[in-house]
């Protein structure tokens, strides 16, 4: 189980980037999106409106008091920043601890994350050490973790209304048929 | 060499997706960001300072007449597609052009691409087949086809006001020594 938690989100602002965070969850095998801190419900509608069309099961929560929430997590916290240890040096431990430890929690931060989250985290792990994106960070370290599996995998998706398929040029998007 | 060349941006609406975009190709190993058919300059603003600050090369361009400029290109296209051919299928034969043939330009639109790009390109390819973000399409491509390499080594980045060093807790950050 993935838990990818979004933290800082300001309305307007971050609506895309924050959607983009919470997509990418859903299609490298998170199973649930938590907007922490923010009362701004935009990008859960448009979360939970994707899942409808594309499948689920996916999880879309807003939640208030995020730090006792992080407290309550079952599983190990990995807060994803530019300042923390390198991936390749963390990830067969985190990779472990996700097989054996039941749910794995993921915190992306947009700008400022208080310096208590680097506390709570189990793991502060840097994508790289140069300036980028928060999509691109959370993509390419649940794509290691999964070794890109789950991403492939579209079976997974339950109920979905539509399907694609692969193709060299143009469009394929059809009605998915009933299972 | 790569390029990545960024389309359909929508000043205001895109305009951090965009930077984002080309944040994502200078980190995992880039050395051009191109934005087509957008008078809008001000990601490509954003991403000169960042250059300045964390080190280059960078290139950072606008170009207007994007057509010409794909078909004058020197190496192969590659648009990357949610309704393209499935990354793994296709990553060998790209990865094998990359190392003898030269440039290698990536294809990210925002929301409408023309038909004529899927004509246009040599693959059209799909990083999963769910809806997520171009960032994280972008990212994970750079990240399989470079296995990573470029990402971790910072080395490659030369003139840098600013280093990291890594931490298991907190933010280390320090002016660059002169090297």
């Amino acid at each position: 189980m993935i838990t990818v938690v979004r933290f800082g989100h300001r309305k307007g602002r971050d609506t895309r980037i924050t959607t983009h965070v919470g997509l990418t969850a859903r299609a490298f095998g998170a199973d649930r999106f938590v907007l922490a801190g923010s009362d701004d419900r935009t990008p859960l509608r448009t979360l939970e409106k994707v899942t409808e069309k594309w499948g689920g099961p996916f999880e879309t929560v807003g939640v208030d008091k995020w730090r006792p929430f992080l407290r309550k997590r079952k599983g190990k916290l990995v807060h994803l920043t530019m300042y923390g240890l390198p991936l390749p040096r963390v990830l067969p431990q985190i990779r472990k601890d996700w097989e054996t430890g039941g749910e794995l929690m993921v915190f992306v931060g947009a700008e400022k994350v208080p310096p208590d989250v680097y506390e709570m985290a189990d793991y502060n792990v840097a994508v790289g050490s140069q300036p980028h994106s928060e999509v691109a960070a959370l993509a390419v370290f649940l794509d290691r973790l999964t070794e890109g599996r789950l991403l492939e995998d579209s079976s997974r998706f339950k109920g979905a209304e539509l399907r694609l398929t692969p193709c060299a040029r143009g469009k394929l998007k059809a009605p998915r048929e009933p299972v």
